[in-house]
């Protein structure tokens, strides 16, 4: 990134050739992600991150196509990320669309049945995430789209907390669109992308310049593009490997943690999940308290999504797979990237078990 | 911004310290540019750059006040940049807002009286731009202020251009709404600046989590806002120094060109505009030809708008100042920053004289 913070710096949209320069690392930039899509270089709009890519699919989708009825209807779950649900709901609230979201089970997982039986024949678009960012349960994107495509309903996945981890290629998915950003793989936080399957109606919700075939207005981010697609790159060429290194670990950290904790419980799916993914609901101590204790002790822990940190509310993730509100303050979420060691899961059970301890007024876990 | 990009790359959502770290930059960069707008924090919205503040502004305002009636009203100017008017495009085609587009007079100039004129009871939105980018004409903002609160009609500017180089108190202009881009004032391409005064009915365009006070919602680009903060402050503390020194040597590069080159003609205003801007009509040379012939010489040029570079319809500023379309082809804008030299607008200027005498077939200008 750092050539086109520095002499790099054209913008791509001018003729000269500090401009061409810019330009040719944007083209360069979409054919690495589209490639790793499987899909068009055309098909790829640089958004400035997954809530933007989120907004953009929701919103893009409903208002183009909201001519079909009155109350043009969208397809949801009560456990996507809030640039699904807030979007979804101001949808809802402000500009009449109607939204169903369907059940999630105790596990967080999604019923493609369940959407079958919420499609109606005003239906324009489904939005299912691709994996958990709370609990890290993998959805069965496959069945939702070929029930999809069956109704002719557009489908939408939010794979930003899959990206760089999953297998990403659309037209194995069969999605219609898909939001990524770039800092779950290691990219800088900013920037984002959003595939569109060429034909998808999509009204424009920045609009400006002809930029991103004016489908996002905006002097495009250089730096940044080419970071998430530099950043992609690495993570597909490496993912196998990392994926099977990073399950251990998060297997070895699952069991370290139920072992040492009493009454820990693992939330989300036990086998279909993220790699690096481990969270769980621990009674008696309550999230906040959990990651600054952890803190303390140099481990970087969430509890939740970030987005909502420091939120009085308990998780709706936790809520809508039927945890009540007491048992889900207590949540803990451990996440592994690429360079987490084997000793770093050992260092990370010791010290929750110890910061849970302190908290319980106990003398261990 | 550097160490943002590598140590310090928190999410300042997260509880822990690495987060922290990040909500400290960030806090400070909202102070930073809340002082020289004479703001308070709490008005300034981080966005990713230009395009979005001008969408989220008049977006955010129009749906907001959309209530006030079937036909809400906009009054914005025929030369603002396409941020502003795809926005009033689609606003007023896809839901519903009525737009008045006031006249300017061949220099560029807003009339005050004619947006005065243009008031109806359901004008919910004042829209003109600070200094326009093409022709580098600054707009008589507080005087249009004056009348928006006399009205009750809330007065929005997009600054973009003239951010780093023209006054921004906000109280002194009088704005409601006010949109900054970092790489005007050579900050980094990707970040922008919101500034909504406290009360101002504003729907959210990009919803999700709370960030920026539920306004923008995505994880903050912490090492661009450090940048856009750092940027405008540098351009802030020596912008006195800066615009005495630019405006001479635009003098004589404007000087230069219209003795140089047979024919050319400064357009926007000779002296209310912005210090290190001149931009020229040049009859018998097309501008994408003339910024290509500089290129070669090394000199980046632009012809209206980077954002609409290479498209073939003339400029709609020069067509909304009363330019022909055969005459606007002609047009060549150069633009000093900072680091621009006597020696460099020299060389720029016999570098001109020299490309338009070829495309002209003559030996000289």
């Amino acid at each position: 990134m750092l050539p086109y913070l520095t002499e790099k710096y054209g913008n791509a949209s001018s003729l000269h050739r500090w401009g061409q320069a810019a330009l040719t690392a944007l083209d360069q930039a979409r054919r690495t992600i589209a490639e790793i899509l499987n899909a068009d270089p055309k098909e790829i709009v640089f958004t400035s991150g997954g809530s933007e890519s989120d907004n953009l699919a929701l919103r893009g989708v409903a208002m183009a196509l909201r001519a079909k009825g009155p109350q043009a209807h969208i397809i949801t779950t009560p456990i996507e990320h809030h640039a699904i649900l807030n979007t979804a709901a101001q949808l809802e609230r402000e500009f009449g669309f109607e939204v169903t979201r369907v059940p999630v089970d105790r596990r967080g997982g999604v019923n493609p049945d369940d959407i079958a039986r919420a499609l109606t024949p005003r239906t324009v678009l489904i939005s299912v995430m691709y994996a958990n960012n709370e609990v890290g349960t993998v959805e069965p994107l496959a069945e939702i789209a070929r029930m999809a495509k069956k109704r002719g309903v557009l489908f939408h996945t939010d794979a930003v907390q899959a990206g760089g981890y999953l297998p990403l290629d659309v037209n194995e998915l069969g999605v219609d669109l898909m939001s990524l950003g770039a800092h779950k793989f290691h990219g800088p936080k900013g920037v984002g992308v959003l595939y569109v399957r060429a034909g998808t109606p999509l009204l424009p919700m920045q609009t400006g310049g002809s930029h991103e075939r004016s489908r996002r207005a905006g002097t495009e981010n250089i730096p940044y593009i080419v970071g998430i697609a530099t950043a992609l790159k690495i993570a597909q060429d490496e993912r196998a490997a990392t994926n099977v290194r990073l399950t251990a670990l998060r297997d070895k950290m699952v069991e370290g943690i139920l072992e040492r904790i009493v009454g820990a419980e693992l939330t989300g799916d036990p086998k279909n999940r993220l790699p690096g993914h481990a969270s769980f609901v621990i009674p008696g101590a309550i999230g906040d308290e959990m990651v600054l204790g952890l803190d303390l002790a140099g481990v970087a822990a969430s509890t939740g999504s970030a987005c909502t940190a420091g939120s009085a509310e308990p998780s709706h993730v936790l809520a809508a797979m039927g945890y009540p509100a007491d048992v889900a303050r207590g949540a803990l979420r451990l996440t592994l990237g690429r360079g987490n060691t084997d000793a770093e899961v050992e260092y990370a059970v010791n010290a929750a078990a110890e910061v849970v301890g302190k908290l319980r007024g106990t003398s261990g876990g």
